[in-house]
């Protein structure tokens, strides 16, 4: 069975999902206001998530773990896979995608810029949920990048959360070239 | 007198004008469904365009002129300024912004992303109305790009148009440095 992807990622509108030093600050502070802005029910809603280590490192050192005990899986070609009890280390993307499937996993929330757009340029996610904050930032890491076609998508919803956050849910549709993967 | 700028412009969800072709049919085709969009009163609302030679390139071989009679000036060190009578040819952006203060106009509609970004820049942006189709085209001309410092939004209103285009409106805040000009 193969899973779809899902993600949920807050960004500036300008399209920065993190400053280039990883600074998540102006984010944080401004999407405080909004509240859990669906965060809970989003995890609640997945089987698993898939993240990259550029994230895992990211989120970490975090006091919290949000994920609410579901399997988190990262891949990462150098990461001890037994340094922290509560990931699965996989060495590629391809090996990840494949472990995700064959776990039987209906809906896997997919994390960072760089799992998304490989997922998108395989045709395997099927909603994004972009949460943009009221900033512009001028340079980070980018949730998106070059595609290997157009991606068509259907607006789902949108709704305006607290400090002026607009939260839009697409469903991704048929990329107009087939999917490599 | 300072004029504010104000900025009206449709883009792909993951933030481009135009593709690296200036090819604008992906959002016009799916633009034709949200209607005018609010294009009209927004143009109605200004005193005059301003506008850079990239953008002008794309916009002056269309048959239809869309700015109402409004004085449209374009930046340019190549254009031969009596090349066509709907335009004022500026050399620099310096000289385009101290001319449209000398004449007195009060708000200038902002077109192109190299003109909103440098104006962005010197905090002369008052209002920026982003309207996202929903497709993901993954290269081309971005309307956004690095600022000498974080640029605080403040949200006024967001409307779901018609083929699932969001329309935003922000007000700009003062930036966290001084502007330059």
């Amino acid at each position: 069975m193969a899973f779809t992807g899902h993600v949920f990622l807050g960004m500036s509108v300008d399209g920065f999902i993190a400053r280039p030093d990883d600074d998540l600050g102006w984010l944080e502070s401004r999407g405080a206001e909004a509240g859990d802005a669906g965060f809970t029910p989003f995890v609640a809603s997945v089987d698993a998530l898939l993240m990259g280590r550029g994230t895992y490192r990211v989120i970490a050192p975090h006091a919290e773990w949000p994920y609410q005990g579901k399997p988190v899986h990262v891949v990462s070609s150098t990461l001890d896979p037994a340094a922290d009890p509560r990931i699965t280390v996989h060495r590629t993307l391809d090996e990840a995608v494949a472990a995700l499937d064959a776990a039987g996993y209906a809906r896997v929330y997919l994390d960072g810029g760089a799992t998304v757009r490989q997922l998108l340029a395989r045709g395997r996610v099927q909603t994004l949920t972009l949460s943009r904050v009221p900033v512009l930032i001028g340079e980070g890491f980018s949730l998106f990048g070059p595609l290997p076609a157009d991606v068509p998508l259907e607006h789902v919803s949108t709704e305006v959360l607290g400090g002026g956050m607009v939260q839009t849910t697409y469903r991704v549709g048929e990329s107009s070239r087939p999917a490599t993967t």
